[in-house]
């Protein structure tokens, strides 16, 4: 599936400033990037490795306090998706050591503290149906509501809150997960399916010895997502990181099939 | 029903120290102290009334390290419960001025953060149906797992990780309870249904014009409670508050009918 | 000292709503209300005792879904301050009953975290020596930035992140005293001090028998306070709770001497 | 310097169990290993390489319940500490990728609550200097008392409390570091200047294109430090991660010159 994607961006700063950008659609399993062009202002680029080696992440040196960015890429989606329910669990002794830290708690996904609930509710299930099961029932009892959370938003508030964003829904997904004894890791992803067109967030779950997307809104599929980068939490994977306070004055994404 | 309590403990302090105690069966109603006696070895004891007015506070100020108490008491609870979902909410303009502050969110109470979840799992029952479907709910879910919390353990913590002692049931309940608006506060409690026997830990909501004693792990029936003390939650209510580190030589506490 | 407060606000309520109140003037130690008028639009207003007797609260309930509320008043603040290093604090055996809730924790205030901090900082003064060493201590290391906490932040973000508005200093100071074994109450008032006028947060701290009020801001003296209400922390003193989602569509508060 | 690393211990578990296990000194920059045995009874081993590839975990599938492990070492430490104070600071664009998410917050360490702070103490200092400022504060503000952390504690109770053992100095010197944009890491290491021998953590600072040890607390010197592994914060470098609940039945661990 070819999806067409547009980003425009004008952050003013309150000096010249470096900022960490992940934005660009990866070089991943399941895409190909057709075509791509970004461009950013009267700043130096340099680019390096992301989380994972998934994607690239970019080092901007803004020489002035505004930065004017553009991207359009057109990327092919071709993954697709097996269902979640035929996917087994890899015992821990055949989980690479580059996945283990998907295992364990972070920033906002304590997972440590979810290990009875978890047991106990889906303790029947395994691997694959267990994802399925946890995803289901997040959708089920989380509540869509925009402006429900913050960046200081953790698991346990969305938890007892029971209203999120999808930076919570992928949140309490990783964190479910993870009390389950499945490494999980969170995924900043273009998609057509979300209105209003904005930066997504979902879930990634390991299962049967590779990387599976899973959006716990029910919103977006793994055949119709571009990957952007992955990370632990919403810390790992936000699209920019400043030094210094950046005030927004523009910001618009579309994302559209074709 | 007639109860009869024993407390012994024994405590070594840093330093000669004033200590808050609760831990006398109050005047309170529904309950009659028979007899009662307290003795504390070298120390100097004042009271004063307990928050809200229910039972008395006891200071005590040893002279030395060591501070040898005993209590034993015999209490008769006379109060007979009607079934919770008989009794109805009162409206709030209805609900007296001291005990408005029992609807708030306090230390281990984040009852701001479950709005949501008790709207949407239980906002078609109201008043004494309400409060008995989040204690049946907080009975079915939890687990009683000695050990499993600590003085800093908050209701966020309970919820996600589904186990918890006396005191976490009841911060739970309490935590619902004013998230759904109904006033409610935490009670220290001796009753001869706790095994082994220690202080207890239960809830008070405020339905119909009075307070009703809730305990969400099952374990007592409001007709063989013996009231100590209330408040917003633990830090309120504990047996004993010291200025300097006590050190726990012994404590025995033992409750029974009769 | 004459203060004359106005203040106009008007919200409006996903549906017909009871609000509770705290805006007026206390009949309080040290100031007299000279007159005070208050309007509320289409609703039936009763008012009950505030928190620890001080003010009065009111209880509104909107018929319709649009508050309009005009409140004006003259006040004569006729206190005094003593110097706070010359205050003795009192031993914890004649704290009085109704004053030893304050001495705990709250929902913002976790003082059980700051008992080391503040014994190795301040632990060679006593009483009011004390409280200023904290006030002064919080005036410089905090910076007020409006804006820079919410409705969740507790002293332990503050006390990290060192900045905050007049909730939050007022918070700190509370939590120090409390650490300190002193008790300490958040206090909501106005004062022709605050720039841009509008509701102020303070502390006040028992000592030598009495209540005096703390402003760790620096911006109020008690001079020219005048106190609303009283509670344990922020969540006591709102101007306004209620039950469902209230939009602010105007307020304004001025205060000015005379 | 020779290091002499024994370990002994012994863990029930409730079930078999396979567990991670972070606890041979690594191949690393600056030690040798002279000579190193580990037996662990009737369990299957296998290694990954640790994270960030600095030495490996073991993973332990235990066929019974019980889990002996020995392990001895012999450890060259040839690293020579260059004085913080004389080592810069890289920009920003200048740290690899792999370096980056060491800059962002963790589980146990907040840092993005911590800028404020760290910016105004530290604000006219850069590079080492910085860092060993930092590193002088924590000492000096924090008092080592074993027992008053737990695996919940965080940074922000630790910078509020001002007490912590080795684990809360190197979060709180990780913490201070990446708030002030200095990539920081923590570090599982045995050195013989631990009284009494135990397990070690400490932090690790990225300056000048290269990671250098520093120890809050003041015991150990890098030229002493045998690492065993790396990670965001001390959720990474368990030495021993569990499915199943373990009962620790007996530990040992001895570490000398020589």
């Amino acid at each position: 599936m070819l999806i067409q994607i547009k980003v425009a961006m004008q952050y003013r700063f309150m000096q010249p400033n470096t900022v960490l950008l992940a934005l660009e659609a990866a070089h991943y399993d399941g895409q190909q990037i057709v075509n791509a062009h970004i461009n950013i202002n009267d700043t130096e680029v340099s680019r390096f490795a992301g989380d994972a080696d998934v994607g690239q992440r970019i080092i901007a040196r803004a020489r002035s306090h505004d930065m004017n960015l553009t991207y359009s890429a057109q990327v092919d989606v071709t993954r697709s998706s097996r269902p979640l329910h035929l996917l087994q669990a890899a015992p821990l002794h055949l989980v690479p050591g580059a996945v283990i830290p998907y295992l364990r708690a972070s920033r906002y996904c304590q997972s440590d503290k979810f290990t009875h609930f978890v047991d106990s509710r889906f303790g029947d299930l395994a691997g694959g149906q267990k994802i399925a099961a946890i995803r289901d029932w997040i959708e089920g009892e989380l509540t869509y509501v925009p402006g429900s959370s913050d960046a200081d938003t953790s698991v346990l508030e969305t938890f007892a809150g029971r209203v999120g964003v999808c930076r919570d829904y992928a949140h309490l997904m990783c964190t479910m997960a993870r009390a389950a004894q499945i490494p999980a890791r969170m995924v900043a992803a273009y998609s057509p399916d979300i209105t209003p067109p904005d930066f997504h967030a979902l879930a990634e779950v390991w299962l049967e010895g590779a990387w599976h997307l899973v959006d716990a809104t029910g919103m977006c599929s793994p055949e119709s997502t571009a990957v952007i980068a992955v990370g632990r939490d919403a810390y790992d994977i936000a699209f920019m990181e400043s030094q210094v306070p950046a005030e927004m004055l523009y910001q618009s994404v579309s994302v559209v099939r074709g």
